[in-house]
């Protein structure tokens, strides 16, 4: 994997070429190769042979304590030890002011390793990211700098038992915690009562303490909440108290767990049910879980959407890397492993000894696919990222164009990963045959833990809504004629090139079948019309991004022949003539609003 | 499902005619009935709620001894009591003469219920059917006999640690034993040495005995063996010995377990290494495991292959089965499960109460996919199950026909639901969301479960190479004719129904595209050049049949406008808009003999 990641971020994105640019003016290829070096080495050393160890010792509840294996702790001691949680901060936070693309890139090694350990410092990082965009000075000082110093994890608490997907319907409330609830240095304070479902990293003893980010309801003077969304407001609500100066001051809050999740993958992250305000411990002297409002009253989702849509690139990266790894245990597997003979006339002599199994041809058609989709993938997530960075550090004009590409890439980067290297974990069991059926074997782990991906951050259905229902329409077409625009560009770049002009012209077509489905879809204006297909349309866009990812690749080992360039080529080759022609099926329902699942009924299942 | 059966069994397949046959003239839907009653009862009552505990109580061996949860031995005990071993058994030998198809159907309310837990009786059943047609008559006597009682279970051994789909490379031996091993009255004696993977039901304590039948390779007076499966033979090998009356003698076979596989799925099965003549126990007095030759020297695989392809119908009976209890659980999930508002103006209010979620556009969609999947996979089991009993009971023209349409379909009834009823618990997980994700619901199970159809008794990439490589170009294609031949007949008759033409139509098109890249893939007349692309061609074949009989039960409900009957036709409906436009992608690459597989390297990965 490494001389991939060399090739796209330093041949294809360029990266070292942000040194130009002042808040990376310290940095080089050197800098990036070496934190590449450290991450690589700690996830192969801390991670990688203990992600079976997580998968097996599954976290333990015993009613007081959660219980985690000792390597998991280990791991993530050396994790916060590397100093990777505050990578991207500034100089004078403690951070190293790495790119965001290289950040993504280093971290995707411990995703490799072990993703469900790695989950831990996901979260935490992007609920630091959040609380610096969105919390006071003193919120980032005692509660975002302890995160990034690794001394206290995060989590994201948004989900209920009765509203996942639907946000609208969060009942946590959150009441003002008396008079002089305006008065305390670590933000307004409120009393928060509810239950949250689904939090990762929910509980645990890894850390001294924990920072919930959670999502509650501020109720009126009448006692009453705003319905919706817009009556969603955010707060800080942390394990144990802590004071102004970021001590803990000894009160252990009115969050509690209430058990966790047994699950089918993704074991070693602890994921819980959390008792908000239950009575069970009484802070301050009374019950109710203590919370600091972030940002304005009814504000919450907009700034929880800051570390969601983070978040969405993290998790089809995470998908990625499953994916990856199990290409690479597939590889290795069918490179030493022999099974049968030529289709050939010579493999009509039983006597002969069994090939390899690399060299049949379906074999192979499987570690081509996962290939496709594995490097894809990643050079996916690391074109997302290096557009936050140009968000954050490029011309106005480029940074306005970033914002755009974001906008419609997100549930492409979320939803791409998690349906197609789900399916390269289920080729590589494939590959492994009886093996890869086995615990013997970490194929069959990397496909329970992905089929977690298209659920978590937004399900596949809600991704593919957001892009037609919202991303694809919003100011009048705005950020897919961005994508569009960029997409041409590289038409155009691989049209002159020999070997590419016939994928270009595929391309162009994908393109505009996109284009015309997209209008087709809304072309009545009726929302249940247009997004009954919606799902459809996204895997068919997904196809259209990813085909464009591929083109772009092989233009960038365009005039070389050695392996690895002949490998690019045979993946975007693989990609042209195996699954984008997969777009005309879906788009066919979606361009003539197919009415059959509006009108399905009930009865009739 | 019973009202699926139903209707599959009477309305379309009209199995109650089969009374009209000799052999089957003591039946009548009634007494089919109760037979479906009965199987339905046991199922439910023994068999499904243990199906959590057959995965969590995984086999044990304690090195001397396999231990199975008490729930299971009590299902197999109430199975055994129901007689089903025998069903289609003559009634002199004990059986019921029961169509095939009306067994299977029966069989199905198992397989949903815990297709581990069934796995030993489906074993039994086609270890036995084997012996009923190559056996000797004592053979058939002393182990058929005490398998269709339920007194001992079988299994079969063909794969071994270094010989998994390359049955050539069986290394297994067996040796004449003694010169007088041709006198034994239960058939000629060996020695057999060797390892057998991957041996489902291969150690337990279930039963008192299990009756293993064994391919190994008889040596020449040179002490070699033929290379290749010509040199197979097949042998019954008991794990404890038995004399002619069928009484166990008190000793112990020479084959032992090396290990149980500890797997992702389908864990209630025990999965074994066994060694066969390690010398762990000398019966008769020396070391060996005693073998009874079963048909004449090297014809060991065509003997076998007689319970391969029941098997492989059976296999993919399960796959169904398990898709379509992921069917049952998500829609009763999206049944009672409030979640979101619609998309229209009237979801805009917040205050509203949430709305169920099969109301969702999204959800129908995976609900009627599933049902597509599940329903018509069910459907072509079954009518692969009534060739069977074509085949055994029709007249000798239609018995030849049927054996052709078997040729051609065994691969697809095998496939097809190994690859799609598995997205079929995917989707269910997907509908259940993150509690779709835990043990706490059935879902992932079945998902688990259901992975390892694609792998056991032929992988796909076996069953694609039999299809392609064999089974549509043997005698000049007279099994792919015969198959065509049916579907224009079903073409004809929907062409001529008002709501049917247009599907007559798609599916006329898709048969002339498979039948067009059949011809172009062999056009070169090189093997390796036809089948590198065999699996797309397996898929698009699949998806053709199934969309066959998608089009053969909208006829069969054709004028009626109940509830069941809507669902047959909007099911159809999916299958025409949503999959069977898939078809031109995959073939797309089998009519030009895409080189890509063929060419790429190993270097470059």
């Amino acid at each position: 994997m490494r001389d991939t990641l060399d090739f796209l971020l330093y041949d294809w994105l360029q990266v070292q070429s942000l040194q130009d640019r002042p808040r990376f003016a310290d940095h080089s290829r050197e800098t990036f190769d070496a934190v590449l070096d450290t991450c690589e080495r700690i996830a192969r050393e801390k991670f990688a042979p203990f992600n079976r160890v997580a998968d097996l010792e599954e976290p333990r509840f015993d009613g007081e304590r959660v219980h985690l294996p000792a390597s998991t702790h280990a791991a993530l001691a050396a994790y916060v030890e590397s100093g990777m949680l505050a990578a991207a901060q500034d100089h004078e936070q403690g951070g190293m002011q790495l790119p965001l693309t290289v950040e993504m890139a280093a971290n995707a090694f411990f995703s490799k390793a072990s993703v469900a350990m790695g989950g831990y410092a996901m979260l935490t990082q992007g609920n630091a990211n959040l609380l610096m965009a969105h919390g006071t000075p003193t919120q980032q000082a005692v509660f975002a700098a302890n995160e990034f110093s690794g001394r206290w994890f995060g989590t994201m608490c948004l989900s209920e038992p009765q509203a996942g997907s639907s946000l609208s319907d969060v009942a946590t409330r959150a009441e003002p915690d008396g008079e002089t609830f305006d008065a305390d240095p670590l933000g307004p304070r409120y009393r928060l009562t509810g239950h949250k479902m689904w939090i990762s990293g929910g509980e645990h003893e890894i850390t001294e303490n924990i920072v919930h980010l959670v999502l509650a309801k501020i109720p009126g003077s009448d006692g009453k909440v705003v319905p919706g969304v817009k009556g969603l407001s955010l707060f800080i609500v942390p394990k144990h108290l802590v004071d102004p100066q970021g001590q803990l001051t000894g009160e252990r809050n009115d969050v509690s767990l209430a058990g966790l999740n047994h699950k089918l993958g993704y074991r070693g992250t602890t994921n819980c049910l959390l008792n908000f305000g239950e009575g069970r411990h009484r802070p301050l002297g009374k019950a109710g879980a203590v919370g600091y409002r972030v940002g304005r009253p009814g504000d919450g989702l907009r700034c929880m959407f800051h570390m969601m849509n983070e978040a969405r690139i993290g998790v089809g990266l995470g998908a990625v890397m499953l994916g990856y790894a199990g290409y690479e245990a597939s590889l290795a597997y069918a490179r030493q492993r022999p099974q049968g003979r030529p289709l050939t006339a010579a493999g009509k002599d039983a006597a002969a000894p069994q090939r390899l199994i690399i060299e049949h041809a379906d074999i192979k058609r499987m570690l081509l696919a996962q290939k496709s989709y594995v490097e894809g993938g990643l050079a996916l997530a690391l074109y997302c990222a290096r557009l936050v960075d140009e968000q954050h550090t490029g011309s106005p004009e480029a940074a306005v164009e970033a914002q755009l590409m974001l906008e419609v890439l997100t549930p492409i980067a979320k939803s791409w990963p998690s349906e197609w290297c789900l399916e390269a974990n289920s080729l590589a069991i494939q590959v492994l045959g009886g093996y890869g059926y086995t615990r013997d074997f970490p194929v069959e782990q990397y496909w329970r833990d992905n089929r977690l991906n298209m659920i978590h951050e937004g399900t596949h259905g809600i991704q593919a809504l957001d892009l037609l229902g919202r991303k694809v329409v919003m100011d009048g077409g705005k950020a897919l004629m961005a994508l569009a625009g960029r997409i041409n560009q590289t038409v155009q770049r691989a049209g002159q090139v020999a070997g590419l002009a016939t994928a270009a012209t595929a391309l162009a077509g994908a393109l505009g079948a996109v284009g015309a489905a997209t209008k087709k879809a809304w072309a009545t204006g009726e929302p249940e019309e247009a997004l009954a297909n919606a799902t459809p349309y996204l895997q068919a866009f997904g196809h259209t991004v990813m085909a464009w990812i591929w083109l772009e690749l092989a233009l960038a080992v365009e005039g070389r022949s050695d392996d690895a360039a002949q490998g690019k080529r045979a993946a975007q080759r693989y990609f042209y003539a195996y699954e984008l022609p997969r777009i005309a099926a879906w788009l066919s329902v979606v361009e003539r609003r197919e009415p059959l699942v509006r009108e399905m009924q009930d009865g009739w299942f």
